[in-house]
């Protein structure tokens, strides 16, 4: 609970822009999955980096949590106020605030969206690939270690963050990293904090490498007979090099979700969702050799999207996927799932999660970035069904434990939260799992910056 | 001091591998360039990590620092033993334990060298590109998070280390990261340890990700007729997107050492050393475009190396370009200098290094790993001349500084060691520079992992 006084402190520092309106709290309690609804006790909006350390020092001073938001589109419970406090949510500190179009970096305020940072970087023949499904903001997947279906060719926000401006725990401004391409300076902050999910501090300037818009673009989708057939063909073509921008599976059910959700005609088989970035004779020659391996397998219906328009519309209805998976089921939630294993184990690992999933009760769609070995199954659940959420933890739990014994990890890229939380110390091992935990201590010994996450 | 009965109790856990003999000790007392030679009390050849855990734990217990020596040619004064204790050398922890071809990685002991990893791998069809000069371990070159002249298109050591087993200043045994391609599972423990200089624990195994062969390669060298068109065609291919497998810049002084050491005979002018990787045609276009810029810049005596021997002639001259340096002034040692700064700085950094230099009484040639923004002056110093030593330490002070206002960072690869430990609050900041020092605190509380290096 946030005393009177202390909100009046905490209201005066932002000008009136901390609410405990009911709406307000009730937006940020909520999350987009499963998890029950846990509502702060008021919500700040601040515009400067010094406000944002001034709310911290306060919430210090009287031992309040502070939950960072950015766009509340994380899928493990990572934003839920489960012991009260203040979330600070970062919507009115959203400006792009410099593009070095010669050095291919630009420095963002966290509350800056995917989608408007590609907008606003159009014109410049530079863009920012990372690409959740959601139009997150850039602090939030900075904070999962977000990534999306160009993280094969242009890595994670662990590649793709290069510095950060962040408010420690006792409100103190700190930097991280440099706009150089490399140092070998000391420890890697910047490295520990992308990912660290708002538990060591709140972020408040990135520095973002660029990549320049390729020269030309294909892309295509393809059908297989079989999910065998599909996963195989991705294992070949990773091992092949073939630089892929983006390569996409989909299992027949998100097909057939897909097809309902935008209105479209896709046979019902797995299918792969490919895309190649270069120059005209690099993409070229990618589009033949990925052409010859997919024959291999038995490809059929390989439609080619060389225009904008129709790329744009393949790669919407991807990235729409989930909620197309969602309407599968009326008013259903989901279990979202997300394991990753060694590109060598794909197969094995898809085959039987799905395997796993026809012998249950309830649905689950499974579709993925399996160019990095990840791929999640959308578990759908009736609300206040008990049983069906019960049928969509063990078979989530089951993922996990499969990622696990194949050498894989229990997320690929939607983080810990408080969902996966419970499988830290079985994937890292008694000594890593204290080791995170001694990191946080030390870094914010009262424990304020968003309790109960990720760290014991 | 390390006392009769504590040396005897290692001794014994090392069955005999522990040693202060007087050329032992000398030999891991000496650094490649100015620092005065520092002898340790002992030295360990472990074999295996319960071998290390326990050399570890009795340390721990005695108070004595422990230094990890992997192959001695770090050049920041990293493995001196300025506090005396116990140096533990992995040279007989030099086994590749396993290489997955189909997932491209490996894990490695920490001592193996990078040559000898590579010719592991030769049959595979797979490489480890992370190439410092110096043949130095892998472990070694996770702990300075090295890099070198392919780093341009396949990363530095933190982007090519994916998981870590790890002997904690307490002696635990630790795993970090896992065999997928990427994890959002808490903490980057991975990108913490890469880099710092064994002050947090020693390495014990490493999880490396490898890259396919090229199919195609192509190398070339061309002279400019100053510094600055060559500079200047570096910063356009770069910022073209061309994807340079290596781009390395030689001043003048440079090629001269280089034309006497190795027998060869480059016009005396500024140089470009190039290498294109990928397919047939991509290697093709690639080459194609690179000519059409370097045209531009006036380059001459453009000659292309696309025999394997010419090219192994070619990287052989560079990687031995410091000691060709060195042969430059017959004794001599030198300071060795290594700031990286945005690419579209390099142009002003390079020219007022080199004028800087020239207004000086002392040799430095410049030379680097440009496509990173990264580069050396070798400052040549007679042994035992104070005034050129003072001299030689003024340019790499002045260097260090220009990088920071630049935008860059005073170590592009080389690390901190005693030798840039004075910079690391001016390029961090006091805040960065005490969590630093809080998360070494937190991890070695009694400060026994090479002490005295990198953190405050
Ligand atoms: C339809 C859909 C598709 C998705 N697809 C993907 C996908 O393909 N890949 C993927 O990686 N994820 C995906 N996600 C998950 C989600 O989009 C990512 O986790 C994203 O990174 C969250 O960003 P956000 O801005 O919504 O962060 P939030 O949910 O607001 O916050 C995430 C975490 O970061 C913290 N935080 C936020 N801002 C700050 C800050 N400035 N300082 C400190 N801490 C902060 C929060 O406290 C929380 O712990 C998807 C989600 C949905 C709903
Ligand atoms: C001719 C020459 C050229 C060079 N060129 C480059 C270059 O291009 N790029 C570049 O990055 N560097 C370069 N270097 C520097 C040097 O090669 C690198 O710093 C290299 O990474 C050091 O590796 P090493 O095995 O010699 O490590 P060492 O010097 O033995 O040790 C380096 C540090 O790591 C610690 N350490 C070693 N092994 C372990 C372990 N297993 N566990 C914990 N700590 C450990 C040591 O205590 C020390 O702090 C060059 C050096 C020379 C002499």
């Amino acid at each position: 609970m946030i005393k009177d006084t202390v909100f009046a402190e905490l209201t005066s520092v932002l000008e009136g822009r901390v609410t405990r309106s009911k709406s307000d709290l009730e937006v940020h309690g909520r999350s987009e999955t499963w998890f029950a609804d846990t509502p702060p006790d008021a919500v700040a909006y601040p515009q400067t980096t010094a406000e944002v350390s001034a709310l911290v020092k306060l919430c210090h001073a009287h031992d309040i949590p502070v939950i960072g938001w950015g766009a509340g589109t994380s899928l493990e419970g990572q934003t839920m106020a489960i012991h009260g406090g203040l979330v600070v949510d970062f919507s009115k500190m959203n400006r792009v605030l410099r593009v070095n179009d010669a050095d291919m970096d630009a420095i963002v305020q966290p509350g800056v969206s995917r989608e408007q940072l590609n907008t606003d970087l159009r014109a410049t023949g530079l863009m920012f690939p990372v690409d959740p499904g959601a139009n997150a903001s850039i602090g939030g997947m900075a904070m999962t270690r977000a990534s999306g279906t160009t993280a094969v060719r242009y890595g994670t926000m662990r590649d793709n963050v290069i510095g950060l401006e962040v408010v420690l725990a006792d409100g103190t401004i700190m930097h991280t990293g440099s706009r150089a391409r490399k140092s070998s300076a000391g420890y890697d902050l910047t490295a520990l904090f992308v990912g660290s999910e708002g538990t060591l501090g709140l972020v408040t300037e990135l520095t973002l490498r660029l990549h320049g818009q390729p020269e030309a673009i294909n892309a295509a989708v393809c059908a297989f007979d079989d999910m065998d057939s599909a996963v195989n063909a991705v294992m070949m073509t990773i091992q092949m090099g073939i630089p892929m921008a983006r390569i996409e599976f989909l299992d027949t059910k998100s097909v057939e979700a897909v097809n309902a959700y935008a209105g479209v005609d896709f046979p019902l088989k797995p299918h792969l969702f490919v895309e190649f970035n270069g120059s005209e004779t690099s993409v070229a020659d990618q589009v033949s050799s990925f052409g010859d391996i997919v024959q291999d397998f038995g490809a059929s219906g390989f439609d080619w999207a060389s225009k904008l328009e129709d790329r744009n519309a393949l790669w919407t209805m991807r990235h729409n996927a989930f909620y197309a998976c969602l309407a599968l089921k009326k008013g259903c939630i989901s279990v979202v799932t997300d394991i990753c294993v060694p590109i060598s184990k794909l197969a094995e690992a898809v085959q039987e999660t799905a395997d796993d999933i026809a012998a249950s009760s309830i649905e689950g769609p499974i579709l993925g970035h399996v160019g990095d070995g990840n791929f999640h199954a959308i578990l759908l659940v009736e609300p206040d069904n008990d049983a069906e959420l019960a049928e969509a933890k063990r078979l989530a739990h089951r993922m996990a434990e499969r990622a696990l014994k194949l050498g894989g990890t229990v997320t690929g890229e939607h983080g810990i939260g408080l969902g996966k939380k419970g499988f830290m110390e079985q994937e890292h091992g008694a000594p890593a799992w204290a080791a995170m935990g001694a990191i946080k201590q030390a870094l914010d010994p009262k424990n304020i910056m968003n309790p109960g996450k990720l760290v014991p």
